[in-house]
C-alpha cells in the first residue's frame, strides 16, 4: 500500500511533491510561492531547531531579534549586497487601507504612503551591522556572537515546497570579531557545527567546500558551504557560512578601539540554514512507500498498533501496551499508541510508513499469550518478534542502528556518485547519464564556469576544503588548474 | 548605585524606558515603532516561550506555520475584522527594486507591481480559516488545535518598547470545533492556561474577565482577557482568548459533516499573548535599583561574584566556587560565575541588581577560611551567610520563597488598589488620585462607556467572570446595571 505515491524511478520530482503533501508536511498557500507548514512537518522542523539551537548555545552564541523591516537605503550601503537582493525583495510602500469610494472593497490609502519604502528582510546583515555600530566601541565588546530564528522573504520566480519558497524560516548567525583570524575561525567552526548536525542528526553525508566567486554570498569575502547529494543525483546546498571580512563594518562604519588604542574596522561572519533542510531530509532517505525519517529527528519514533477483533481484546492489549510505553518513555523515546477503532491495522501500517515513523510495534492476541510483540523497522522493513520485557532496549538499539544504517547507505550512494573526469566530453556524458557530483579541473575563471553552466546546467558546487590540491588541466579551456572542483546539477 | 535610573516616584514612564535600555532588554530600531530585542531580553522571552509552548502541548495543541502575507481581499471577508485592522496594516505593493535611471540609488520597479496587494499579517484568522476550509470536511477532522509563534505587524502611531510596537512577536492559537460548547470550553481553558502562566511563572496576579462589545476582538463573539495592574496604578491586558462563534467559518465557508450526516459551520477560537508580556514582567516587580525578575523566568538565577585582591586569592575562591556551581546545576538552577578582573565587585553587584538576577553569592578570603559564602536576595536585599555545603538547598528554597514573596506583594498591591465606587464624582476622584482598578456599576451601553472614556480616559478593562453579579445603578447614567465592571486607565 503506497497510498498512491508515484515511484521515484518514474518521476522523482512528482514523487517529492506528492510525498510532501501526502505525508502532511506542507502545502502551497494561496499567496504565490509561500508555504503552509503543517503540524507534522513543523514538528520535524522544531526538533531540528531545538538541536541546532543547543549547538549554537554550546558554542557561545545568544539569540536576539532584529526587525523584519529594512529601510531601502540600507540595502544600498554594501555594493555587492544590493546586486544580490534588490531584484527579489518584497517592498512595503503604504501603512493603511481604506474603503474604496464606491464601497467596492479595500484599497490602499494613497495618503498613507511611506516616506522611505521598507524591504522585508531577505537576510539581516544590513540592519544588524547598523545596530552593531552602536554596540561595539572597544575590543572589550568583542566578540559579539548573535543568532536569530526568523522568517525571511526572497521573491523567487520558481518555487517548490521547502526547497525554494518566497517566504522561508531560517536562523541567521551574525558575529563580530577583533581579528581576521578569529572571524575565519568562527566561519569554519559554524561550518563544522552544520556538518555535525547534518551528518549526526539528519544522517546525510556532506562535502565541505568553498564557493567560487560567482556563487558567493552577496557581500562576503568567502562563502563556505556543505553540499549534499539527493537520490536523483542532484546536489543540494544544505548550509552556508560566510567570512564577511570587514565589508559590512566598512559599509556601516563599525570600528572598535583595540587594546593598543588604535581604531580598526570590525571583522564579521554570518551563517544560516533554513527550512530548505526539510527538503534534504525528505529526499535523502525516503522510498516509494513514503518518508524515511532519521530516528533522532522523528517526532514520533515508535508507533504501537493493536490488532484486535473486539473490545475485550483491545482492553487486554492496551493493558500490556502501557508497560511498553513506560519502557520507551524511560529511555526518552517518543511513542504513540494508535488505538483508534475507525481504521484497520493495515491502513495504519501504510499511514505510518508514509509518515516515516522509524519503528512500528504491532501487538495481537497471539502476542499477548506469548508476552511478545512484533517490531518492524521502517527503513529495511525487517520484522522481528520480541519479548515484551526487552522492547525498550531492543528499540533503543534499533533506532541507533537505523541512524547508522541510513547514513551509511547515503554515504555509499554519495561516494558511488562522485565521478572524476578528465575531459569535457566525459563530463557531459556523466551529467547526462548518472548525474551526481562530478570532480574536474577548472581554470579558475568566471567565464569558463559560466560557459559550462550555460552548456550543461551544471554549477560548481564547491572547491572541496578537505581534498589535497593537485594541479592539472581545465577540462573546458585546457588552461592550467590548481585544484579539482565539484560540479553538479543542483536544487 | 542605581546606574543612573530615574526613580519610579518621580517619573514612572521614564523609569520604565530607561530600565528597558539600561538592563539591555531592548532598544528602538531606526524603523519607526520597531524594536530590537537584545540578547538578555530575548533570553527572558525564550524562557516564557518554552514554558507556554509546553503548556499548549500538554493541552493538546500542535504548532504549525502559516504565511506572513495575507491577500488584501481576505481581510474584507469578515466585516468586523476589516474595521479592526485595515487602518493599521503594512501593505506590500511591489516585489522588486531597481537602480534609478540617474544611478542615484534604488527605486521601486514600477513593472514589478503586484496584481493584488499583500498585507503583512496583523493576526492570522483569515489565512488560517481559508486553509481550514480544505482541512476540515467531517467531524472526524475536529477538533483542530493549532498554534504558531510568529511576528505580526500593526501600524501603531504611538509606540513604546514591548508595550506597543509596530512589529511584535507573539503566539496565536487557532482552534476549530464541532460544537459551540466545545469551542467555549477551549476559550476558557486557554484563558486559564494564560492565568496559570502569568501567576505561577511571572508572579503577577490577574483578574479574569470578558471584554465589552467595544473592546472585543474584531471578528469575535466574545473576548475573554486577563488584566494585571502595574505599580503606577495603570492596568495592562496580559492575554486574550476569543470565542469566534461561527464568524470566520461563515466568512470562509468552513463546513463539516456531522456524525449524523448534516452539514454545519465549524466553531472557532483564537487566543494570544505577545512580547507585551515582557512589559508587564518588567513593570510589575522592579524597583529603583533595576529589574526584579521572577525566579522561574530569570535567564541567570544565581550570579557568583568573587572578592579578591590577587590572582592567588582568585584561584582559591574559584576552586571553592566549582563545588557551589555543581550543587546549583544539580538542582537545575542556572548560574553564572563572573570572575572578570576588569570590573570591581561593587560594579558587578550594581550590574546584577540592575539586571534583576534573583540571587547573588559573594565569596571572599574570609568566606574561604570559614567555608561560607554571602547570599543576597534581589527583591528584599536580605543577606545571609551560609555554609558552602548548604548553598544548593538554601538557594533553591530562596528562589521559591522569592517567587511567592513577589507574587504576594503584587497581589496585596493589586487588592489595595481595587476601589469600589458608587458615584461618578468618586470615580473621577479615585482615577485622578490613586488610580488602580475601579469597580463600578455600568448600564451596559456603548454610549456610556464611550462618554466615560472621553471624560476620564478610563476604559472598561473587563466584566469580571469570577465575581457574583449584583444589580445596581450605573454611576454615569443612573440607569439600572446588572453587574459591576472593572475600569482603569490602561497601557
Amino acid at each position: 500500500m503506497s497510498k498512491g505515491l508515484p515511484k521515484r524511478s518514474e518521476d522523482y520530482s512528482l514523487w517529492y511533491n506528492e510525498l510532501v503533501k501526502k505525508a502532511d508536511l506542507a502545502e502551497n498557500s494561496p499567496v504565490r510561492g509561500c508555504m503552509i507548514i503543517k503540524p507534522y512537518g513543523f514538528a520535524i522542523w522544531e526538533k531540528m531547531q531545538a538541536k541546532l539551537d543547543q549547538m549554537f548555545k554550546e558554542t557561545g552564541h545568544s539569540n536576539a531579534y532584529f526587525p523584519i523591516f529594512i529601510p531601502k537605503s540600507y540595502l544600498s550601503k554594501e555594493a555587492d549586497h544590493i546586486e544580490g537582493f534588490a531584484k527579489e525583495c518584497a517592498v512595503v510602500t503604504h501603512y493603511r487601507l481604506k474603503q474604496a469610494e464606491d464601497r467596492s472593497g479595500l484599497v490602499v490609502d494613497p495618503e498613507a504612503k511611506l516616506e522611505e519604502e521598507l524591504i522585508i528582510r531577505p537576510t539581516s546583515e544590513t540592519v544588524i551591522w547598523n545596530t552593531y555600530r552602536n554596540w561595539i566601541q572597544s575590543y572589550r565588546d568583542l566578540p559579539l556572537k548573535l543568532n536569530q530564528w526568523v522568517n525571511v522573504v526572497r521573491w523567487e520566480m520558481r518555487t517548490r515546497l521547502f526547497l525554494r519558497t518566497t517566504e522561508f524560516l531560517w536562523q541567521e548567525g551574525h558575529t563580530a570579531h577583533a581579528t581576521r583570524e578569529e572571524a575565519k575561525e568562527e566561519t569554519l567552526k559554524m561550518l563544522q557545527v552544520y556538518t555535525d548536525f547534518v551528518q549526526d542528526y539528519m544522517a546525510i553525508p556532506v562535502i565541505q567546500g568553498i564557493k567560487t566567486e560567482s556563487e558567493r554570498f552577496a557581500g562576503a569575502v568567502d562563502t563556505y558551504c556543505i553540499e549534499t547529494l539527493m537520490q536523483d543525483g542532484r546536489a543540494l546546498q544544505a548550509g552556508t557560512s560566510h567570512f564577511l571580512g570587514q565589508n559590512f563594518a566598512k559599509a556601516f562604519e563599525v570600528k572598535f578601539a583595540t587594546r593598543e588604542g588604535a581604531l580598526e574596522y570590525v571583522w564579521g561572519t554570518s551563517w544560516g540554514v533554513s527550512t530548505r533542510l526539510m527538503g534534504a531530509l525528505i529526499m535523502a532517505h525516503s522510498d516509494d512507500k513514503g518518508l524515511i525519517l532519521p530516528p533522532r529527528l522523528a517526532p514520533i519514533q515508535v508507533v504501537i498498533v493493536p490488532i484486535f477483533k473486539n473490545e475485550e481484546q483491545l482492553e487486554a492489549i492496551s493493558a500490556a501496551v502501557q508497560g511498553i510505553v513506560h519502557q520507551l518513555k524511560e529511555r526518552n523515546i517518543s511513542v504513540k499508541y494508535d488505538d483508534r477503532d475507525t481504521h484497520k491495522p493495515g491502513w495504519k501500517f501504510a499511514e505510518y510508513e508514509l509518515k516515516g515513523v522509524p519503528v512500528r510495534i504491532a501487538m495481537g492476541p497471539r502476542d499477548l499469550e506469548n508476552s511478545t510483540a512484533e517490531i518492524a523497522r521502517r527503513d529495511s522493513s525487517e520484522k522481528q518478534t520480541c519479548n515484551q520485557q526487552d522492547i525498550g532496549s531492543t528499540v533503543q538499539h534499533m533506532l541507533s542502528g537505523m541512524h547508522n544504517s541510513i547514513y551509511q547507505k547515503a554515504l555509499k550512494f554519495r561516494d558511488q556518485n562522485i565521478t572524476t573526469v578528465d575531459s569535457y566530453e566525459n563530463f557531459k556524458e556523466v551529467l547526462d547519464t548518472r548525474g551526481g557530483f562530478v570532480r574536474a579541473h577548472w581554470d579558475g575563471t568566471i567565464e569558463t564556469e559560466q560557459r559550462i553552466k550555460d552548456e550543461t546546467k551544471a554549477t560548481i558546487r564547491c572547491i572541496p576544503i578537505n581534498e589535497e590540491a593537485k594541479a592539472g588541466i581545465c577540462i573546458y579551456s585546457g588552461k592550467s588548474s590548481s585544484q579539482q572542483v565539484i560540479f553538479a546539477k543542483a536544487y
